[in-house]
């Protein structure tokens, strides 16, 4: 069993364990089911194995940073929630999404209560810590806002430049890899240099992985990926590719969408190709993957054993779903 | 000028500088400006008045209780954006809500954003009380969550006990009033024990203030209470009121709402003088009021000075709107 394996169990383990106290069962339930429902609906658990794997980089018990790892995972899985909704979004992970199930309201104060849980759980970390903790994790959940603000912002504008939507990707989703090894490794005493060196690997990695996502979503395997292809295309997200294309071969593009074909997806796949806008986003992908090991690079010198970080990186670099 | 006029001012002297800091212009503005909107509506910002007056009585200066005073108005707010969604109310002291000028969407993120805020504003009290501070807070800040999900439970529900509406209002309302009191003092260096009190006064001034409400909307002077009485039996809300009379006298309740009258909202009106739920309710709230004198009567003996909170909590009872 590999270290993201075995950092899996310790957290899932943890939140199994949680569900039996009296935390998790308050009334009414009609609040805390879809909290429950949601956190147990899987995934990798990304941001928790990262604090925990960054507690034990700098030399402590993974058992420490569970008070970050939760809070990390549970504003996740508040802004699914919410995210959800204002994406009119049926599905998360193939099963109904928490509004699909529960309503819209009860989605809202749902999420609401699971952001403030989030806070609770950092609540536990020692004190000595905590008002840094609370410092970087505030700094992140503003960003997030921020990040999915701009998100639905870019929905209604004409032109996109690289550099808004990097800054939207980075608020959006970078932040809180970053965050939870700045916090994971706060809370095993690194300096505040290393645990910013940290954040930054994050950063960079998360930059990368989100890349990744765009290009996943357009040219995965679809057998491996498990969902349709040119979802993302289907939507008009303005994805890396799309805004590439768009930007540098604008006529090719509106000429395909006021086209009568109905293989128009394949068309615009094929566009990206010839365009440049694959490649184009799969050098931006090693780009900032070049750079998350740079910084990780960085805390070598602070006796910190990255080996397990780098690991990490190269799993998610290489992934294909 | 009065204490509750003098605070009110300094509060909002605070609000209104801290709008040119750097926190209050970060971008997109289309996340920021409706929390802005909001918080400059106006109201009588009991919450903050309440934390720093308790911050007064124990001796220090209300600046120090700044930070608290504004997380308390901050998630106040917050919890009004997202209500309003939930109610689907386009007004709020006659003005377009959040949702209403910016769309659902925003107004769910606004929300959220300020609600990150409220924890911002917390982590500038002094370091060796953040612990305490926190804790106070996530407590209310889910019991708040609570209240509402109860809320809405209530609206699909055929029979609600009396004490399953005053458990409600002490969750959605009363609790951030003790919050407010119990933070305030607390930054003052209050006890633990004198704290908890000013807490159940806040507690049970919050809910004789919420079962007032009921009692305003239904028999308040039209041209003080200044919208149109009845409000809540039009729309069905299982105030104390509806309650007492649907539990006592079901068949009434049920004939006029099954009959042919144009004239229900006065009939019902009048049911409630007559089975005596109007009494039932106003004994209910002078109950509660005396409770929570009782409570300030408590921190008397701490080196207290509760003569403001006494007026403040006169004020309150003799509100006419």
């Amino acid at each position: 069993m590999n270290s993201v394996e075995r950092l899996q169990q310790v957290f899932l383990r943890s939140m199994e364990s949680d569900f039996s106290e009296p935390e998790w069962n308050r009334q009414p339930d009609t609040l805390y089911a879809p909290q429950r429902y949601i956190l147990s609906m899987g995934g990798k658990r990304l941001r928790p194995v990262l604090a925990l794997m960054a507690a034990e980089a700098f030399g402590s018990n993974a058992q420490l940073a569970l008070p970050v790892a939760h809070a990390v995972e549970r504003f996740h899985n508040f802004s699914l929630i919410h995210d959800d909704i204002m994406d009119k979004a049926p599905l998360r992970r193939g099963k109904p999404t928490v509004h699909e199930t529960w309503g819209v309201n009860t989605g809202i104060l749902s999420g609401d209560a699971l952001l403030v849980l989030a806070y609770k759980s950092l609540l536990k970390s020692p004190k000595h810590i905590l008002s840094d903790l609370l410092d970087t994790f505030n700094q992140t959940a503003l960003e997030v806002c921020e990040g999915q603000q701009m998100d639905m912002d870019f929905e209604s504008k004409e032109r996109i430049e690289e550099g808004q939507y990097l800054q939207m990707i980075r608020s959006k989703t970078a932040v809180l890899l970053g965050c939870s090894l700045q916090m994971g490794s706060l809370i095993s005493g690194a300096s505040k240099k290393a645990s910013k060196s940290l954040f930054n690997f994050g950063l960079e990695l998360g930059t990368s992985f989100q890349i990744h996502d765009d290009l996943l979503d357009a040219y995965g395997s679809p057998e491996i990926f498990g969902k349709k292809l040119g979802g993302d295309i289907r939507s008009k997200k303005k994805t890396i590719l799309w805004i590439h294309l768009s930007n540098h071969k604008p006529d090719l593009l509106k000429s395909i969408l006021r086209s009568e074909s109905d293989n128009k997806i394949a068309e615009i796949l094929s566009a990206m190709e010839s365009s440049g806008s694959r490649i184009y986003a799969d050098v931006q992908r090693k780009k900032h993957f070049d750079l998350a090991i740079a910084s990780l690079q960085q805390v070598k010198s602070e006796s910190c054993d990255i080996k397990d970080l780098e690991s990490f990186a190269n799993w998610i670099y290489d992934r294909e779903v």
